[in-house]
């Protein structure tokens, strides 16, 4: 058949983390932990199927689970939304995003996003029909240049996608960047996708800026949340969409036909640990906090130059004083003849990337971190 | 926003399950099981995740249950396919559903599809930009009119939808339709996309003609399986498809997308299950049949016609003897008066369908459906 994404290849994640294997490197390239999700977690998940929780959930999810959520985002953001129609339970972050972007974009809409951005973005828009403006941040800062936005926008602007904290820059918006997006769409008819799936990752001094804190902009956004990175279980595959009940329904009507429903034991479980273990997404901070700092830490003697990362569980790393080559190339020299998978950057733009950063993800355990750091430090 | 499905109403499904329970009513409608799948597949998904296989499974599924497949496939059909490149596991049918549909359409592409029919395949029609021409079955044999078949196809025809063993009507196809089918698309650039989630559960005497069995039409074909069905977990939420290399390249490119990944736990217990206990679903038309015909015995003495099942869990009862309402009326009335939920047909029609014919799930213990065959014997 003809393609209708003829330009894609094989995605960067599945690469590298294959040539990861070949080269028995250490991989901290592809984003996932490589120690595993709480006992307690697991114990109910497993008591869950024992007790016959395994027929379908309902399509926007399971009450408890939605329940559970709707504290969670009081506790964190102040704001408490309505569990029956602002909530929409998905498989993993990766299904809200493509019901969102299917939902809002028709033939036609322009999408704004930033560069370096997460790929999933633009295949969807595409699919939608839709038009990607892609506004590429500048390293080492990646601050959004409003001017630029604004410029950017035009009649058939539908969406700004944001993403914060950011992956896979590691840097991360605050209050006053969120309250200057509101002033851009304040008077148009333009809606926000907000990317939050490393909300609980976020180390910056005044917490993760939530557009959900916002009491304008969240009625005119879908924020996206992940389980799996907020658990240690990437691949049990649960996420979620929060937004006003008009947006949810639309949502709501693609999501019934690309999935349904979504695992019914491990939303219980993981409904389960919302409430019972609060404190684990309170101390996540402070856990991958101590993670990065000794990555960092490791890294200190090399001749790599570490970039601040004010969350998500990655780091950014310039490389300019080691080599020459291009990201791509130099990612692919990491893995072979040094023994460590990193991801590079200029894959995340639409416009060439000319910089010499690459990505490494701390959420190893300590020993994992180490020797990747003593490797490194022969470069 | 604007909505992009704006006919779409609340599901049948959701619609009627929340009438039976609203009403304490035996719940025949939406098709699941109220038994619990094998012990040893629940065991095996508390092990696996015990032993920490929680973090993202490859893309395309994990080798394990790929493989698992290729084997069952095999002694199924006596086809045995690649398992690098044919099989692409998903969440459920529904995505396997969907991403065959979005892969293949675009916008203008006519789709053929038979009435009554699932209900998410024109959706993904709709949303793909193709246009979709719904072709009539006329009870009770619900058979293809093949030259009202040939009449619709035209240069613009891309997909033609079927499905085998047929829900709603539990009708299954015959070798000689599928090879009908063939002549018909052979010489035509025509694809097919075959639902056979109910491929276990087919009581037709030579078995299910799945087109994984005709050398020719597998080669144009995607073909959709569900676990859900085959292991009684419909909240498991794993499905699968398979093609040949060229179009599970362009499927994947929409996987990736819109799940990237199935839940690896539960991946891995299903090809435990798949090795281990062949017996399983090779003794699922058995198990299905004793409770079909158990429903239609306790419904032998009642005013309902009972039509024949040839597959699937579901059976069609004629009620035109009870009741002058329409099907959807009737189904209002049954759940609300009689205590049980069934499923009105004319909601799977995009034309109108008088027929006063009411579709049963009889995936129940032998208790719920002697309950329901009681209540039902009163009318
Ligand atoms: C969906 S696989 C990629 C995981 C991830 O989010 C990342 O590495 O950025
Ligand atoms: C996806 S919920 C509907 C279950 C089902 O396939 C049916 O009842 O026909």
């Amino acid at each position: 058949p003809q393609s209708k994404l003829p330009a894609l290849g094989t995605n960067i994640f599945s690469q590298m983390s294959a040539l990861a294997q070949k080269h028995n490197a250490i991989n901290l390239s592809q984003g996932f932990p490589d120690f595993d999700g709480p006992e307690y977690l697991r114990q109910r998940l497993s008591v869950h199927v024992a007790e016959g929780s395994n027929q379908y959930a309902p399509m926007t999810g399971t009450a408890a689970l939605r329940n559970a959520i709707v504290d969670k985002t009081e506790q964190a953001y102040g704001y408490r939304p309505d569990a029956e129609t602002d909530i929409t339970i998905t498989s993993g972050a990766t299904e809200a995003l493509y019901i969102a972007i299917t939902a809002l974009v028709s033939p036609g809409d322009e999408v704004i996003s930033f560069d370096p951005s997460y790929d999933c973005y633009a295949p969807a828009v595409q699919l939608a029909g839709g038009v990607s403006k892609r506004i590429q941040l500048l390293p080492p800062e990646f601050r959004v240049d409003w001017s630029k936005l604004a410029d950017q926008i035009t009649d058939r602007t539908k969406v700004i996608i944001i993403n914060t904290p950011h992956n896979p820059t590691a840097t991360a918006w605050s209050e006053q960047d969120v309250e200057r997006l509101w002033q851009i769409v304040a008077e148009r008819n333009i809606f926000v996708i907000s990317d939050e799936v490393y909300e609980h990752i976020c180390f910056a001094q005044d917490g993760h800026a939530s557009v959900l804190r916002h009491p304008q902009l969240r009625q005119r956004a879908i924020t996206v949340s992940s389980f799996g990175k907020t658990f240690h279980m990437t691949g049990w595959r649960v996420g979620y969409c929060q937004a006003p009940a008009a947006i949810s329904a639309e949502l709501r009507k693609i999501h019934q036909f690309l999935t349904f429903a979504i695992t019914t034991p491990v939303q219980l479980a993981l409904a389960d640990m919302l409430r019972e273990h609060p404190e684990h997404w309170q101390a996540l901070p402070e856990f991958y906090q101590a993670k990065r700092d000794r990555l960092a830490q490791g890294l200190a003697k090399s001749r790599l130059k570490v970039l601040p990362s004010e969350g998500t569980y990655f780091l950014l790393v310039d490389y300019s004083e080691v080599s020459d080559l291009d990201d791509v190339a130099f990612c692919q020299w990491l893995v072979e003849h040094v023994g460590v998978a990193a991801i590079p950057l200029s894959v995340f733009c639409a416009d060439p990337f000319p910089h010499k950063l690459i990505r490494l993800c701390f959420a190893k355990k300590e020993a994992t971190l180490d020797a990747a750091a003593e490797r490194l430090c022969q470069l």
